[in-house]
């Protein structure tokens, strides 16, 4: 068997290994039944209780009250873009803030059926930070924010507050890594392939008064109460997707929650910052206020040396390091399975690379 | 480990025991990378690979010309209901051929956006047979049929001309299956779950001309222009969803095709339907011209006896043989995955039951 590398891939991301030995154990006898996961009737006794599980996991985890509804859709934030745009907005007027690629896709589709308006952006800045300052709209139906954008690195430490208007939030990349206050958001969704899964599961947090208010008109898989009322279960959802999701938020809870993930994944995204502080070689992209702790995206001053510092960095067993095609550079995601070891281990490579190259 | 027993589900649906035994093998490393397919990004050139070779397999196995797209979409048969019409009937008028359950939801979905016109139904047969009359409009933006109904076990035999006006079909329950011609179609769309792989990926074949008249004022998400410009990967699809569709392409081809996977269906039909015709113990529901060679949907004469047939049938290692709960009774789903042997291992339970209970 190949020797498992360091995995800094933005997503689909690195899983806890653990959970992936659980999967491949009971990969041909899931839950007693001599079937398959990936066999199994998603109106079966067994997928009843991990989805049940997960929802009552994802509300436990992230401390969600009885207000909102958890349901687990299909076609990633992508979707949501659209459907966000096609519930709540509808014809009207909705304000987005612009960070970065994720943010400039969600503006995007709700142009496509409402008035958008853009209460703040940084691209004046390259989106090398959130913005602070806020032209919200009085007759908004909703803000929209997108939490950490994986491509330039920059997260929302803390989100903006909106009044009476609901604050609609793309958590797909930092989704479960900290502790938020749900309560400030009348919705969250997210892909889980980052943080809490792998690809093919949209997680969806949303407000009851909300609900009430999405678009009776559209087509029934693309309103909200539709997966509501059937509990995740109007039509056949990604099976192993939603387990694999229910597996890994196991591994959160009995790793302490939120509060020691989030003292992780702090601590990971310190060191590495740090190092990148205390270097001429190297030099970080983000501004400091709103550093992502998902997504550390970097250069070396000698711009040349960047392909070559992918290739050894592979050779070393860290794979995924490039940065994203449309900016260049170089980006360590490290979402919650990322081991601080790993972290550790990887500063010490691009010590040696700079005392080879500097 | 628990013994496999025959799984008769209706869907999410049995597999090949030797696929799934490849996919428990490689789980944490695939194509030799050291990372599990479920961490692997959708832009590596291991899962390129496998995209590709999911598209190409998918083209021999339905002979499809070049006049064709493949993409693998989310969201299951329930969104291309919405998607269809969205696209292609957009305030205008279509046919539909009503023949049963999935039927009757992709109906409601087109009038969510247009005007429907039932072009020939077998409500009044209790959708026992598929029509054999139609009244198709000359305005008609397309005509839409299902081609299999799990839950009356009927199946179209042979697929009405509709002349200029294009058919569109949703095969989810008996794609790959046997040998069709896919020239008749302007579009055929399918969830995996059932014959060709699992939940979660949802196949759409469309023609060139067809996409042309899609509605371009539609999120992006919605349009397929979108999937078939980024060959599938616009956004982050279900990775490991279309691995596993992959490799059960890879065991239709490897076990003759269409021309021996057909063969084999036929025979594993036919060994059923026979005996049904048999006794005078069981009865089969639908008629003989329309019956389902993916679900056969029977009874026992005295239905009393059903609710003992079914926990006899499970203690025996016979599941999912229960009749959908909205028409009861008892079904046997034997997609392309379910072995000859277990049809007839099946007739041998059925004979006893009937000599202890007839």
């Amino acid at each position: 068997m190949s020797k498992r590398p360091y995995n800094f891939y933005a997503g689909p991301a690195i899983l806890p290994l653990d959970v992936m030995k659980k999967i491949q154990k009971e990969f041909l006898d899931f839950d007693g039944t001599g079937l398959s996961i990936v066999e199994t009737s998603h109106r079966s006794k067994g997928f009843d209780t991990v989805m049940k599980q997960a929802r009552e996991r994802t509300k436990k985890i992230m401390n969600i009250s009885d207000d909102y509804h958890v349901v687990f859709l299909q076609g990633g934030a992508s979707l949501q873009f659209s459907m966000v745009a096609m519930n709540f907005m509808n014809g009207k007027k909705a304000d987005y803030i612009h960070t970065g690629e994720w943010a400039k896709k969600a503006i995007k589709e709700g142009k496509t059926v409402g008035d958008v308006n853009i209460a703040a952006s940084s691209e004046d800045k390259k989106f090398s930070c959130v913005p602070d300052t806020y032209n919200f709209s009085s007759d908004a139906q909703y803000v929209h924010l997108t939490s950490n954008e994986t491509i330039n690195g920059i997260q929302f430490q803390a989100f903006p507050d909106t009044g009476n208007v609901p604050l609609v939030a793309d958590m797909s990349s930092d989704i479960m890594s900290r502790k938020i206050n749900v309560n400030q958001f009348k919705m969250i969704y997210a892909g889980a392939q980052k943080n809490i899964g792998t690809s093919g599961v949209t997680l969806v947090v949303i407000h009851k008064d909300m609900v009430t208010r999405e678009n009776a008109k559209l087509p029934t898989m693309l309103k909200y109460s539709t997966h509501i009322e059937k509990e995740s279960l109007y039509n056949t959802p990604s099976v192993i997707g939603i387990y694999i999701v229910n597996l890994v938020l196991g591994w959160i809870v009995d790793n302490g929650g939120m509060e020691a993930i989030e003292k992780t994944n702090n601590e990971k995204a310190a060191v590495l910052y740090d190092y990148l502080d205390s270097t001429e070689f190297y030099y970080g992209l983000a501004e400091k206020q709103s550093r992502s702790k998902m997504n550390i995206v970097f250069r070396i001053k000698n711009n040349d040396l960047e392909d070559q510092f992918v290739e050894q960095a592979k050779a070393n067993g860290f794979i995924g390091i490039k940065g994203h095609r449309s900016l260049g550079g170089l980006r360590a995601s490290i979402y919650n399975a990322f081991p601080l070891e790993g972290v550790k281990d990887f500063i010490s490579f691009m010590k040696d690379f700079e005392k080879k190259n500097g």
